[in-house]
Protein backbone atom coordinates (compact mmCIF):
# COMPACT_ATOMS: atom_id res chain seq x y z
CA UNK A 1 0.00 0.00 0.00
CA UNK A 2 1.08 3.40 -1.36
CA UNK A 3 1.77 5.70 1.85
CA UNK A 4 2.02 9.36 2.43
CA UNK A 5 5.44 10.24 4.29
CA UNK A 6 4.91 11.70 7.39
CA UNK A 7 5.71 15.12 7.79
CA UNK A 8 6.19 17.65 11.23
CA UNK A 9 2.76 18.39 9.74
CA UNK A 10 0.29 15.58 9.05
CA UNK A 11 2.23 13.90 12.34
CA UNK A 12 -1.32 12.47 14.17
CA UNK A 13 0.36 12.76 17.90
CA UNK A 14 -2.92 12.74 19.57
CA UNK A 15 -3.72 9.10 19.54
CA UNK A 16 -1.64 8.29 17.55
CA UNK A 17 -3.14 5.08 16.70
CA UNK A 18 -5.82 6.75 14.55
CA UNK A 19 -3.18 7.88 12.14
CA UNK A 20 -3.87 6.98 8.36
CA UNK A 21 -1.15 7.66 6.11
CA UNK A 22 -2.13 5.09 3.13
CA UNK A 23 -2.89 6.68 -0.09
CA UNK A 24 -6.22 4.52 -0.72
CA UNK A 25 -7.36 5.15 2.35
CA UNK A 26 -7.04 9.04 2.04
CA UNK A 27 -8.50 9.03 -1.35
CA UNK A 28 -11.15 7.32 -0.32
CA UNK A 29 -12.75 9.44 2.19
CA UNK A 30 -11.92 12.34 0.14
CA UNK A 31 -14.30 10.61 -2.32
CA UNK A 32 -16.86 10.19 -0.51
CA UNK A 33 -16.96 13.78 1.34
CA UNK A 34 -19.31 15.84 0.18
CA UNK A 35 -17.67 18.74 1.04
CA UNK A 36 -13.89 20.42 2.36
CA UNK A 37 -13.17 23.65 4.60
CA UNK A 38 -10.22 25.26 2.67
CA UNK A 39 -8.37 27.49 5.53
CA UNK A 40 -5.65 30.23 4.59
CA UNK A 41 -4.05 33.08 6.77
CA UNK A 42 -3.74 36.18 5.38
CA UNK A 43 -1.68 38.80 7.34
CA UNK A 44 -1.92 36.37 10.25
CA UNK A 45 -4.93 35.99 10.34
CA UNK A 46 -6.82 32.49 9.81
CA UNK A 47 -9.10 32.26 6.89
CA UNK A 48 -11.63 29.34 6.16
CA UNK A 49 -14.31 28.60 3.74
CA UNK A 50 -16.62 25.11 2.89
CA UNK A 51 -16.44 24.27 -0.91
CA UNK A 52 -17.28 21.17 -3.02
CA UNK A 53 -14.06 19.47 -4.18
CA UNK A 54 -13.25 16.38 -6.01
CA UNK A 55 -10.02 14.14 -7.03
CA UNK A 56 -8.72 13.10 -10.03
CA UNK A 57 -5.60 10.67 -8.97
CA UNK A 58 -3.20 13.07 -6.36
CA UNK A 59 -4.76 16.18 -7.56
CA UNK A 60 -7.46 17.84 -5.44
CA UNK A 61 -9.96 20.28 -7.15
CA UNK A 62 -11.95 23.30 -5.99
CA UNK A 63 -13.76 25.82 -8.31
CA UNK A 64 -15.51 28.63 -7.74
CA UNK A 65 -16.26 32.30 -9.74
CA UNK A 66 -13.46 34.29 -11.28
CA UNK A 67 -15.48 36.94 -8.86
CA UNK A 68 -14.82 34.69 -5.98
CA UNK A 69 -12.37 37.10 -3.27
CA UNK A 70 -11.26 34.02 -1.59
CA UNK A 71 -10.21 31.86 -5.18
CA UNK A 72 -8.55 35.04 -6.77
CA UNK A 73 -6.50 36.05 -3.14
CA UNK A 74 -5.14 32.41 -2.50
CA UNK A 75 -4.68 32.19 -6.43
CA UNK A 76 -2.93 35.27 -7.26
CA UNK A 77 -0.75 35.33 -3.73
CA UNK A 78 -0.29 31.68 -3.84
CA UNK A 79 -1.12 31.51 -0.65
CA UNK A 80 -0.23 28.21 1.12
CA UNK A 81 -3.54 25.89 2.54
CA UNK A 82 -4.95 24.25 4.73
CA UNK A 83 -8.02 21.37 3.09
CA UNK A 84 -10.01 19.00 5.28
CA UNK A 85 -12.43 17.12 4.82
CA UNK A 86 -14.69 14.79 6.88
CA UNK A 87 -17.43 11.84 7.46
CA UNK A 88 -19.21 11.35 10.70
CA UNK A 89 -20.14 7.54 11.04
CA UNK A 90 -21.62 7.41 14.73
CA UNK A 91 -22.26 8.28 17.78
CA UNK A 92 -20.12 6.60 20.38
CA UNK A 93 -22.05 6.09 23.78
CA UNK A 94 -19.68 5.23 26.42
CA UNK A 95 -20.53 4.35 30.08
CA UNK A 96 -18.67 7.24 31.01
CA UNK A 97 -19.14 10.67 29.54
CA UNK A 98 -15.37 11.26 29.86
CA UNK A 99 -15.03 8.39 26.93
CA UNK A 100 -17.97 9.39 24.44
CA UNK A 101 -16.56 9.77 21.44
CA UNK A 102 -17.60 9.53 17.57
CA UNK A 103 -16.80 7.44 15.01
CA UNK A 104 -15.57 9.50 12.21
CA UNK A 105 -12.88 9.42 9.05
CA UNK A 106 -11.13 12.89 8.59
CA UNK A 107 -8.21 13.92 6.08
CA UNK A 108 -6.05 17.35 6.83
CA UNK A 109 -3.75 18.30 3.10
CA UNK A 110 -1.46 20.68 3.22
CA UNK A 111 -0.61 22.48 -0.20
CA UNK A 112 -0.52 25.39 -2.59
CA UNK A 113 -2.67 26.35 -5.40
CA UNK A 114 -1.93 26.03 -9.27
CA UNK A 115 -4.82 27.91 -11.32
CA UNK A 116 -5.84 25.29 -14.18
CA UNK A 117 -5.81 27.20 -17.45
CA UNK A 118 -5.82 24.25 -19.91
CA UNK A 119 -9.92 24.54 -20.74
CA UNK A 120 -9.25 20.45 -20.72
CA UNK A 121 -7.94 19.98 -17.54
CA UNK A 122 -11.11 22.24 -16.29
CA UNK A 123 -13.04 20.40 -18.28
CA UNK A 124 -12.47 17.02 -16.69
CA UNK A 125 -12.62 18.36 -13.27
CA UNK A 126 -15.83 19.80 -13.42
CA UNK A 127 -17.15 16.61 -14.84
CA UNK A 128 -15.62 14.46 -11.82
CA UNK A 129 -17.37 16.79 -9.39
CA UNK A 130 -20.66 16.74 -10.76
CA UNK A 131 -20.76 13.06 -11.27
CA UNK A 132 -19.14 13.01 -7.80
CA UNK A 133 -21.94 14.44 -6.31
CA UNK A 134 -24.78 12.96 -8.67
CA UNK A 135 -23.34 10.16 -10.64
CA UNK A 136 -24.87 9.83 -14.13
CA UNK A 137 -25.74 13.73 -14.01
CA UNK A 138 -22.63 14.79 -16.35
CA UNK A 139 -24.29 13.47 -19.75
CA UNK A 140 -27.57 14.78 -19.52
CA UNK A 141 -26.55 18.38 -18.93
CA UNK A 142 -25.89 21.14 -21.32
CA UNK A 143 -22.31 22.09 -20.88
CA UNK A 144 -20.47 24.91 -20.38
CA UNK A 145 -20.75 27.34 -22.92
CA UNK A 146 -17.22 30.03 -23.26
CA UNK A 147 -18.65 32.29 -21.24
CA UNK A 148 -19.33 30.03 -18.63
CA UNK A 149 -15.92 28.92 -18.66
CA UNK A 150 -14.16 32.09 -18.39
CA UNK A 151 -16.52 32.83 -15.34
CA UNK A 152 -14.91 29.91 -13.39
CA UNK A 153 -11.75 29.26 -11.58
CA UNK A 154 -10.85 25.98 -11.14
CA UNK A 155 -7.56 25.42 -8.30
CA UNK A 156 -5.88 22.63 -8.39
CA UNK A 157 -3.80 21.24 -5.23
CA UNK A 158 -1.62 18.40 -5.48
CA UNK A 159 -2.49 15.74 -2.78
CA UNK A 160 1.30 15.69 -1.30
CA UNK A 161 1.14 16.15 2.38
CA UNK A 162 -1.88 14.57 3.86
CA UNK A 163 -2.85 12.23 6.62
CA UNK A 164 -6.18 11.04 7.89
CA UNK A 165 -7.41 10.49 11.73
CA UNK A 166 -10.12 7.57 11.67
CA UNK A 167 -11.72 6.29 14.71
CA UNK A 168 -14.11 3.11 14.88
CA UNK A 169 -15.66 0.80 16.50
CA UNK A 170 -17.50 0.28 20.01
CA UNK A 171 -16.98 2.42 22.97
CA UNK A 172 -13.74 1.98 25.09
CA UNK A 173 -14.33 2.58 28.88
CA UNK A 174 -12.96 2.08 32.12
CA UNK A 175 -12.34 -1.57 33.54
CA UNK A 176 -14.43 -0.72 36.42
CA UNK A 177 -17.08 0.77 34.58
CA UNK A 178 -18.52 -2.24 32.52
CA UNK A 179 -20.55 -3.58 35.34
CA UNK A 180 -22.43 -0.15 35.30
CA UNK A 181 -26.46 -0.58 34.20
CA UNK A 182 -25.59 1.90 31.89
CA UNK A 183 -26.25 0.70 27.76
CA UNK A 184 -23.30 1.41 25.70
CA UNK A 185 -23.00 0.91 21.81
CA UNK A 186 -22.79 2.62 18.94
CA UNK A 187 -25.38 4.82 16.89
CA UNK A 188 -24.74 5.00 13.01
CA UNK A 189 -24.45 8.32 11.32
CA UNK A 190 -25.23 8.38 7.68
CA UNK A 191 -25.97 10.58 4.98
CA UNK A 192 -29.01 9.87 3.28
CA UNK A 193 -30.35 10.96 -0.42
CA UNK A 194 -34.39 11.67 0.00
CA UNK A 195 -36.81 11.62 -2.61
CA UNK A 196 -36.07 14.06 -5.59
CA UNK A 197 -38.23 16.62 -5.87
CA UNK A 198 -38.66 18.29 -9.70
CA UNK A 199 -38.56 22.15 -10.19
CA UNK A 200 -42.13 23.84 -10.25
CA UNK A 201 -40.70 24.94 -13.78
CA UNK A 202 -39.86 21.40 -14.94
CA UNK A 203 -40.87 21.12 -18.90
CA UNK A 204 -43.86 18.64 -19.18
CA UNK A 205 -43.50 15.32 -19.97
CA UNK A 206 -39.42 15.15 -18.17
CA UNK A 207 -39.36 12.07 -16.20
CA UNK A 208 -36.96 11.35 -13.43
CA UNK A 209 -33.52 10.08 -14.74
CA UNK A 210 -32.68 6.40 -14.28
CA UNK A 211 -29.91 7.63 -11.91
CA UNK A 212 -32.27 9.20 -9.23
CA UNK A 213 -34.38 6.68 -8.70
CA UNK B 1 -34.29 39.97 15.31
CA UNK B 2 -31.16 40.37 16.84
CA UNK B 3 -28.26 40.75 14.46
CA UNK B 4 -24.60 40.12 14.15
CA UNK B 5 -22.54 43.47 12.77
CA UNK B 6 -21.17 43.11 9.74
CA UNK B 7 -17.18 43.25 9.33
CA UNK B 8 -14.85 42.96 6.73
CA UNK B 9 -14.62 39.62 7.79
CA UNK B 10 -17.68 38.52 7.73
CA UNK B 11 -19.51 40.24 4.67
CA UNK B 12 -20.72 37.77 2.23
CA UNK B 13 -19.45 39.40 -0.93
CA UNK B 14 -19.87 36.25 -3.15
CA UNK B 15 -23.57 36.36 -3.84
CA UNK B 16 -24.71 38.77 -0.65
CA UNK B 17 -28.03 37.86 -0.86
CA UNK B 18 -26.63 34.56 0.60
CA UNK B 19 -25.61 36.35 3.44
CA UNK B 20 -27.20 35.82 6.58
CA UNK B 21 -26.31 37.76 10.08
CA UNK B 22 -29.49 36.99 11.80
CA UNK B 23 -27.69 35.79 15.25
CA UNK B 24 -31.24 33.00 15.91
CA UNK B 25 -30.73 32.03 12.47
CA UNK B 26 -26.84 31.50 12.87
CA UNK B 27 -27.68 29.78 16.39
CA UNK B 28 -29.67 27.25 14.98
CA UNK B 29 -27.08 26.33 12.20
CA UNK B 30 -24.55 26.15 15.16
CA UNK B 31 -26.80 23.58 17.24
CA UNK B 32 -27.51 21.42 14.44
CA UNK B 33 -24.07 21.22 13.07
CA UNK B 34 -22.97 17.85 14.15
CA UNK B 35 -19.15 19.57 13.90
CA UNK B 36 -17.00 22.51 13.62
CA UNK B 37 -13.56 23.07 11.82
CA UNK B 38 -11.09 25.41 13.66
CA UNK B 39 -8.61 26.98 11.81
CA UNK B 40 -5.92 28.88 12.80
CA UNK B 41 -2.44 30.58 11.46
CA UNK B 42 1.03 29.78 13.23
CA UNK B 43 4.07 31.47 11.68
CA UNK B 44 2.13 32.40 8.43
CA UNK B 45 1.43 28.62 8.01
CA UNK B 46 -2.47 27.43 7.88
CA UNK B 47 -3.93 24.83 10.40
CA UNK B 48 -7.36 22.92 10.83
CA UNK B 49 -9.20 20.61 12.52
CA UNK B 50 -12.20 18.91 12.91
CA UNK B 51 -13.83 19.10 16.01
CA UNK B 52 -17.34 18.64 17.94
CA UNK B 53 -18.37 21.69 19.72
CA UNK B 54 -21.44 23.32 21.23
CA UNK B 55 -22.84 26.69 21.79
CA UNK B 56 -24.46 27.95 25.02
CA UNK B 57 -25.71 31.47 24.72
CA UNK B 58 -23.54 33.62 22.32
CA UNK B 59 -20.45 31.37 23.23
CA UNK B 60 -19.12 28.43 21.38
CA UNK B 61 -17.53 25.66 23.41
CA UNK B 62 -15.14 23.17 21.83
CA UNK B 63 -12.84 20.41 24.23
CA UNK B 64 -10.23 18.19 24.05
CA UNK B 65 -7.11 16.38 26.20
CA UNK B 66 -4.76 18.48 27.58
CA UNK B 67 -2.44 17.00 25.43
CA UNK B 68 -3.44 18.34 22.25
CA UNK B 69 -1.11 20.16 20.28
CA UNK B 70 -3.15 22.28 19.08
CA UNK B 71 -5.31 23.27 21.47
CA UNK B 72 -2.21 23.79 24.18
CA UNK B 73 -1.15 25.94 20.75
CA UNK B 74 -3.79 28.34 20.85
CA UNK B 75 -4.63 28.25 24.49
CA UNK B 76 -1.11 29.56 25.34
CA UNK B 77 -0.76 31.54 22.28
CA UNK B 78 -4.39 33.17 22.20
CA UNK B 79 -4.22 32.53 18.37
CA UNK B 80 -7.15 34.41 16.43
CA UNK B 81 -9.16 31.57 15.26
CA UNK B 82 -11.88 30.91 12.09
CA UNK B 83 -14.24 28.26 13.09
CA UNK B 84 -16.74 27.31 10.27
CA UNK B 85 -19.50 24.73 10.25
CA UNK B 86 -22.01 23.99 7.42
CA UNK B 87 -24.95 21.33 7.02
CA UNK B 88 -25.65 20.14 3.27
CA UNK B 89 -29.27 19.82 2.75
CA UNK B 90 -29.60 18.99 -1.07
CA UNK B 91 -28.27 18.64 -4.40
CA UNK B 92 -29.70 21.27 -6.73
CA UNK B 93 -29.53 19.70 -10.07
CA UNK B 94 -30.00 22.27 -12.69
CA UNK B 95 -30.29 21.90 -16.90
CA UNK B 96 -26.93 23.58 -17.42
CA UNK B 97 -23.89 22.00 -15.53
CA UNK B 98 -22.69 25.89 -14.85
CA UNK B 99 -26.11 26.05 -12.30
CA UNK B 100 -25.95 23.00 -10.71
CA UNK B 101 -25.04 23.61 -6.96
CA UNK B 102 -26.21 22.29 -3.72
CA UNK B 103 -28.72 23.81 -0.60
CA UNK B 104 -26.46 24.26 2.50
CA UNK B 105 -26.23 26.43 5.38
CA UNK B 106 -22.60 27.52 6.73
CA UNK B 107 -21.37 29.73 9.35
CA UNK B 108 -17.88 31.59 10.14
CA UNK B 109 -16.90 32.68 13.35
CA UNK B 110 -14.06 34.84 13.78
CA UNK B 111 -12.94 34.97 17.42
CA UNK B 112 -10.08 34.29 20.10
CA UNK B 113 -9.93 31.24 22.61
CA UNK B 114 -10.54 31.53 26.36
CA UNK B 115 -9.76 28.66 28.71
CA UNK B 116 -12.26 27.64 30.37
CA UNK B 117 -10.89 26.99 34.30
CA UNK B 118 -14.41 27.18 36.29
CA UNK B 119 -15.72 23.75 37.01
CA UNK B 120 -18.89 24.96 37.07
CA UNK B 121 -18.35 26.33 33.25
CA UNK B 122 -17.05 23.39 32.15
CA UNK B 123 -19.07 20.96 33.15
CA UNK B 124 -21.89 22.42 31.53
CA UNK B 125 -20.65 22.97 28.39
CA UNK B 126 -19.62 18.87 28.31
CA UNK B 127 -23.60 18.59 29.53
CA UNK B 128 -24.60 21.16 26.80
CA UNK B 129 -22.25 19.00 24.34
CA UNK B 130 -23.38 15.38 25.31
CA UNK B 131 -27.07 16.47 25.01
CA UNK B 132 -26.38 17.81 22.23
CA UNK B 133 -25.10 14.69 20.41
CA UNK B 134 -27.65 12.45 22.44
CA UNK B 135 -30.52 14.02 23.85
CA UNK B 136 -31.05 12.01 27.21
CA UNK B 137 -27.60 10.49 27.62
CA UNK B 138 -26.26 12.97 30.20
CA UNK B 139 -28.84 12.32 33.08
CA UNK B 140 -27.32 8.28 32.19
CA UNK B 141 -23.88 8.28 32.29
CA UNK B 142 -21.21 8.28 35.12
CA UNK B 143 -20.15 12.21 35.25
CA UNK B 144 -16.23 13.28 35.03
CA UNK B 145 -13.90 12.16 38.10
CA UNK B 146 -11.48 14.92 39.53
CA UNK B 147 -8.63 12.78 37.25
CA UNK B 148 -10.93 13.11 33.86
CA UNK B 149 -11.41 17.07 34.57
CA UNK B 150 -7.90 17.36 35.12
CA UNK B 151 -7.03 16.08 31.96
CA UNK B 152 -9.92 17.89 30.11
CA UNK B 153 -9.53 21.19 28.26
CA UNK B 154 -12.41 23.47 27.50
CA UNK B 155 -11.78 26.56 25.18
CA UNK B 156 -14.28 29.04 24.48
CA UNK B 157 -14.91 31.37 22.09
CA UNK B 158 -17.60 34.66 22.12
CA UNK B 159 -19.45 34.72 19.15
CA UNK B 160 -19.43 38.02 17.97
CA UNK B 161 -17.99 38.40 14.59
CA UNK B 162 -20.36 36.10 12.81
CA UNK B 163 -22.22 35.34 9.27
CA UNK B 164 -23.62 32.69 7.23
CA UNK B 165 -24.56 31.96 4.20
CA UNK B 166 -27.56 29.92 2.61
CA UNK B 167 -29.03 28.64 -0.37
CA UNK B 168 -32.54 27.35 -0.54
CA UNK B 169 -34.47 26.43 -3.32
CA UNK B 170 -34.79 25.12 -6.36
CA UNK B 171 -32.27 25.25 -9.53
CA UNK B 172 -32.01 28.51 -11.30
CA UNK B 173 -31.10 28.36 -15.08
CA UNK B 174 -30.88 30.75 -17.79
CA UNK B 175 -33.97 31.39 -19.38
CA UNK B 176 -33.38 29.75 -22.92
CA UNK B 177 -32.65 26.17 -20.77
CA UNK B 178 -36.17 26.16 -19.22
CA UNK B 179 -37.09 24.36 -22.30
CA UNK B 180 -34.66 21.46 -22.47
CA UNK B 181 -35.61 17.97 -22.17
CA UNK B 182 -33.69 17.57 -18.98
CA UNK B 183 -34.96 17.09 -15.17
CA UNK B 184 -34.49 19.74 -12.98
CA UNK B 185 -34.82 19.74 -9.67
CA UNK B 186 -33.38 19.02 -6.15
CA UNK B 187 -32.19 15.68 -3.77
CA UNK B 188 -32.43 16.71 0.11
CA UNK B 189 -29.97 15.39 1.82
CA UNK B 190 -30.20 14.41 5.82
CA UNK B 191 -27.69 12.87 8.27
CA UNK B 192 -29.76 9.77 9.42
CA UNK B 193 -29.07 7.59 13.38
CA UNK B 194 -29.41 4.34 11.85
CA UNK B 195 -30.27 1.43 14.39
CA UNK B 196 -28.21 1.73 17.69
CA UNK B 197 -25.73 -1.28 17.95
CA UNK B 198 -24.85 -2.50 21.53
CA UNK B 199 -21.09 -2.44 22.78
CA UNK B 200 -20.61 -6.82 22.76
CA UNK B 201 -19.37 -5.89 26.17
CA UNK B 202 -22.75 -4.39 27.62
CA UNK B 203 -23.90 -6.14 30.85
CA UNK B 204 -26.35 -8.57 30.65
CA UNK B 205 -30.21 -7.16 30.89
CA UNK B 206 -29.43 -3.43 30.25
CA UNK B 207 -31.82 -2.51 27.88
CA UNK B 208 -31.47 0.21 24.93
CA UNK B 209 -32.89 3.92 26.97
CA UNK B 210 -35.97 5.02 25.61
CA UNK B 211 -33.96 8.32 23.68
CA UNK B 212 -32.73 5.98 21.30
CA UNK B 213 -35.41 3.86 20.59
Amino acid sequence: MAQFPITDKTEITRLPKRGVYDKDAIYSILDEALFCTLAYSNNGEPFQIPTGFCRIADTLYVHGSVGSFYMREIATKKLPVCLSATIMDGLVLARSAFHHSVNYRSVVIFGKPRQVTEKEEMYKALEVFTEKMCPGRWADVRKPTDNEWKSTMVLAFTIAEASAKVRTGPPKDDEEDYSMDVWAGVVPLKITHGTPFADDALKAGVKLPSYLQ
